[in-house]
């Protein structure tokens, strides 16, 4: 390799993830879940409820259902003709009667309200009932379909699901439902320095050794996201290793996701063993932390080897990513460059980072010609606060921090400026 | 029951989460997990670090490690005496060369700053190089221990794992975690109206009849705080189906959570069986939705029989939690009062809810004798927007809002007006 002297032009980040969201087709492969395990998966179709929910107007309070008409003054005394409890329905309510209700069940034909139970009195053993106050048409009653129409698309295609979500599918009777397939992802780390924990013991760590520790946060990162992750460990400084490592992992996954081994030296081997098996780009992107980031592909020949309940082609194509070895540079790009990336590949409608306007109360003096994403925490007062040290090798930064700053290239921060914050606990729900 | 008239006073929510927590003693039940598998759970013990993060000084570039003092102008020119690449170690460098080195590796002693490779010009096949740049004193070096001193606690017990931490526990060869134990959480949903989704087509459902959804969305934020779910599926409102349930939750679980079933009215069992089996309060808390709400316990005989790898006495009292079956109520009362709970009884340092001070986009002229959690969604512009119908029914409106705005009773919102707002997305992570 040359080590003449060069400068590559930053890439903005922008147009990285604009690249890798233009390359990441959606893989198409759906599968249909129980609904009580579709947490976290994407929707890959629309819900279209087949009834209203509630199903028929229905009482919110334990009382009595009446016409309102029919109690035009305080302490009005009506004979109780029925009684109705959550489940079942009851008949037409008579005029000048009222029926014993309770919460969620249906309100007879003909009753427009309730008295709630602590404003009424029962009288003759339950037989009769006194009314305490004058209830207004409509009062304490739950009209059908107020919360999902019949016909009414209750979720979306492409809508990442939540506890609420899979809460509204249940209410329109979906036992299950479909979802896009997990994205296969193989994940390695590169590096010769590197030391499984509890391989060897602290204190006979050898002088340059250090533990591996991004494959344990990509790991879990990776989960949160929904994808099925084949773990291929710590894969040698070494060509014939890189090669061996890539060709198993391109074999029935959609992305191989890497750690390390993106630089610009010599010792880097997979660019050269990407290249050899498929096509790699090294980018330099104008972001701190985070430069160097490959992107690239190998032809997945086998790869239409595919779970039986997967209904559509497999891509032939598998996804590459080379994250850089510094742990906050790769938890940093995977956040703003492969999570959004990994959504896609499962159809999801919104892949973009949420960010908060939110005050400084801090002082950052020296400004950095590449866009920056500060390690930050919100303090009580509702502003911001830094940590101290940001160094790109500092994953305490990370952990300590609710999110990131996006500071814009050049630009110092003031305290009191505002400033894009992304939130990035809620990223990882 | 009585049916005179009676308003119970309204319990503050503030009094509610403190009588909670009161009763939430830790479980003290702890177990070993793999670190890959500790995401999300709660450390039992501080991890404090045997060893410097990073062990050595150590270069963040590729390029060439030299003693800055011996490069006082550009252009200078140097013998390549070695070559250290990362997990190796270099000898001492002496005065007058120049290492070829590698992000990562370990600096050699008597070496002070690195001259990237961008910066430089291999001469003569590798054997010289010329530096372009004059380097500063620890110029592309990251010291030993800026990560992680030696003797650091890195994590403290009680803090609630996410990807950043688990990596820095890695980072410091912790290959296992001291977590406590998951809570057993034992769920069931109450009613006759109640049907799975699955068991009747919609077009079949019976007048009164609606399905199952809080059981789905509790299960689900269950499984997001760490818990071991028992779903115990639905029971009927029937006195012997309540107490059987019961008997079987309480044995060998540490909560029994139900929806439905704590309103005021006579169709109710839950309160005298769980009264029967051991002590209930029916509280009427001042929030909306929301307001009905019921804590007890049942004593638990035979939780003795625990899993084996748990080292510490099991409580022997199941605590009960009966949640609204309004849909919103169930989860809105989860999310302020069961998931602080939870958290506490695995021992979690922070339980308390985060709020952000965020600007209302909106008016709402109707103020509410209860303080209120109203669905919200934030905007482009930075502020808050309401969903059209805060009916306590209206599952929809959770789905829709990124998270809660937190009213103080009797107050009204005009458009502009800050408030306080909880993001509940980031609650779910």
């Amino acid at each position: 390799m040359s080590e003449t002297p060069r400068r590559p032009p930053l890439m903005p980040l922008d147009d990285a993830l604009a690249r890798l969201l233009a390359a990441a087709a959606p893989l198409g492969r759906t599968e249909i879940v129980d609904t009580f395990d579709a947490d976290g998966r994407v929707l890959a179709q629309d819900l279209v409820s087949a009834l209203h929910v509630p199903p028929q107007d229905n009482s919110s309070m334990d009382g009595y259902a009446v016409r309102a008409a029919d109690v035009r003054a305080a302490g009005v005394e009506l004979p109780v003709t029925q009684r109705i409890a959550a489940g079942h329905a009851g008949g037409p309510l008579a005029p000048g009667s009222a029926a014993r209700i309770f919460t969620g069940a249906p309100m007879p034909a003909g009753a427009d309200a309730v008295v709630m139970q602590e404003d009424t009195q029962a009288l003759d053993d339950g037989a009769r009932v006194r009314l305490n106050v004058v209830p207004t048409p409509g009062q304490w009653v739950r009209a059908a379909g107020e919360d999902v129409t019949r016909g009414a698309a209750v979720l979306q295609k492409g809508e990442r699901l939540a506890p609420a979500s899979i809460g509204l599918a249940a209410g329109i009777g979906m036992a299950s439902l479909p979802v896009a397939a997990r994205p296969r992802v193989a994940l390695f780390s590169t590096g010769d320095e590197l030391v499984m924990p509890g391989a060897v013991p602290p204190e006979a760590m050898q002088p340059g050794a250090i533990y591996n520790s991004n494959r344990f946060f990509l790991r879990a990162l990776l989960h949160r996201l929904g994808c099925a992750v084949s773990d291929l460990g710590i894969v040698p400084d070494d060509r014939d290793a890189t090669l061996q490592a890539l060709r198993q992992a391109a074999d029935g996954h959609d992305l191989i996701l890497t750690s390390g081994g993106v630089s610009v030296g010599e010792e880097d081997h997979i660019k050269p063993a990407v290249e050899q098996l498929g096509a790699l780009d090294l980018w330099q992107i104008a972001m701190k932390p985070g430069k160097p980031f490959a992107y690239g592909s190998i032809a997945a020949p086998s790869s239409r080897r595919d779970a039986p309940n997967v209904d559509a082609p497999p891509s032939t194509v598998c996804h590459f990513m080379g994250l850089p070895g510094n742990p906050v540079s790769s938890y940093v790009t995977f956040l703003l460059l492969v999570r959004p990336f990994l959504l896609r590949l499962q159809g999801a409608r919104d892949v973009a980072l949420p960010t908060l306007a939110m005050r400084a109360d801090f002082t950052l003096a020296k400004a950095d010609k590449r866009r920056e994403f500060l390690r930050a925490r919100r303090n009580a007062q509702g502003g911001l606060e830094l940590f101290g040290n940001q160094s790109s090798g500092v994953l305490t930064s990370a952990h300590w921090a609710d999110g990131l700053i996006d500071l814009p290239a050049g630009q110092t921060i003031a305290a009191g400026d505002m400033v894009r914050f992304i939130p990035v606990r809620e990223l990882l729900a």
